[in-house]
């Protein structure tokens, strides 16, 4: 079945739906994006995200879209039209197209933002297999911009960190910057010691997950210790356990950091105790 | 006048050429782009931007798009439809699109690279007033990602630096790393002391110019001394002049940095010389 995506105020069948060659996205990464998780047809975190985004757009001086407002029903409006029960939608917010290329942004009086939002079905979302066995993942340098905060459309290395892990059987990548990991390819990263939680404390180095902030909020409440610092990929290898957060893999459990197992290579407790509270709690709140 | 534009072996008007929501330049900046400047209907240094073209190709695993053995033919086909005589021709080869969303790549055997190219017309090009004032610039800090010498879409960051430059009432801006300049958001930079150009070794940390290779040559050929290393900021703002190479500005003086005037404040000899040579040499040598 051919889903129905959003472009600009139209509800199209997925392949009639385009951009101009010269919009800002495809020609400079000029761009940003938000992925919010559907589970049985409701939107987990919907104002993380669209808080998020509004600062995205802020820190670019990207002008909002018109349909700002109407984010909600547009996410429920492609809920409806795809029958989604459990998966994705993605958005993203182009400063558009000027008709022409060049580096100086075009006025926002003139150019509108180019608004893309569609679904991703994933049957049985929150009951990943991986989830199960937890992930392996090997370590790579981390040579993204500086502006890690922003999320930008600016993902080829996580892309091509993604191929990295996958050409060595793993899983996915930690990025790593002078000695301390920084956060996966596309989500935030996590260790556990002696019961202890550690992940890096928020800066540009790192994106300010919608996830992390309520897995970490949790993790407080149930009485969990957490310590937001840098930690480094040695300590993560000698950790008792790991573990990765995102919109839409919500608490992962890592087994295995470039080769080496951590604990006794099963998800560990602090993980799939995390995982249980996310799941029950992001549901509760869905809307 | 509606320009022809070129997407996957169409020649269209330029309102009509759209790409896939799902195309990955879009949705994640995997892509790449050469700029070839047009003089008097020729086209410059177009061997040097197909090889680097091919590079930038192969360091992301992309494959060539179908039609490369046939991108002069089609450079000139722009020309000839769009009646171009100076100005530019932009390429861009996207990872192309899978119909979704996914870090991993697509596999080559089914997804095939997008091919897009356009022409932007610059009468007088050669004769920029830009070249006879030279161009005030400002410094910030260089926080591209770590492949600067592969000529990707991740463009963001240079787009933001040329507003700041705008904003500050300036041309143009140098990207400042650990002290040292690295390069001009669409130029590589140079400074000129007692008679000898400094300029930038190739890495990692710049784009290896095509314009700038072609300058250097001319340079040596001339016998000018050049120096390939680091410069300071320090060090530009005591130069006896500065200047910029690329595609599209050959060789362009800079007279101003942060506010601090290079010589007596008028392009320098050496820039002058420079251009003139390179853009008579280019010219006997365009196809």
């Amino acid at each position: 079945m051919s889903r129905t995506v959003y472009v600009n105020g139209d509800y199209l069948p997925e392949d009639e739906a385009k951009v101009s060659i010269f919009d800002r996205s495809f020609l400079m990464a000029d761009g940003v994006y938000e992925v919010t998780s559907v589970l049985e047809g409701k939107l987990i975190d919907f104002d993380g995200h669209l808080a998020r985004l509004e600062r995205s757009l802020a820190e670019l001086d990207m002008q909002k879209p018109e349909a700002f407002d109407d984010l909600l029903d547009i996410h429920r409006e492609l809920v409806r039209r795809n029958d989604l029960v459990d998966g994705m939608i993605y958005l993203q917010v182009s400063r558009g197209s000027a008709g022409d290329r060049d580096f100086v942004f075009p006025d926002p009086d003139e150019v509108k933002p180019t608004l893309v939002l569609f679904t991703q079905s994933k049957p049985g979302l929150a009951d990943s297999p991986a989830a199960k066995t937890g992930i392996k993942i090997i370590s790579i340098e981390d040579i993204r911009w500086g502006r890690r905060d922003i999320k930008t459309v600016q993902l080829l290395y996580p892309s091509m960190g993604k191929m990295m892990a996958k050409k060595a059987g793993c899983d996915d990548a930690w990025m790593v910057k002078d000695g301390f990991v920084t956060e996966g390819t596309s989500n935030n990263a996590y260790i556990v010691k002696n019961g202890k939680i550690i992940t890096r404390h928020l800066s540009n180095d790192i994106l300010h997950g919608i996830t992390r902030a309520a897995v970490l909020r949790f993790a407080r409440e149930a009485q969990m210790e957490v310590e937001e610092r840098s930690f480094t990929l040695d300590e993560a290898k000698e950790a008792d356990e790991g573990f990765v957060t995102s919109a839409s893999a919500f608490v992962l459990p890592v087994v295995e950091i470039d080769g080496t197992t951590l604990g006794d290579g099963k998800p560990g407790p602090v993980a799939r105790r995390l995982r249980e509270i996310y799941l029950d709690e992001s549901l509760k709140s869905a809307i």
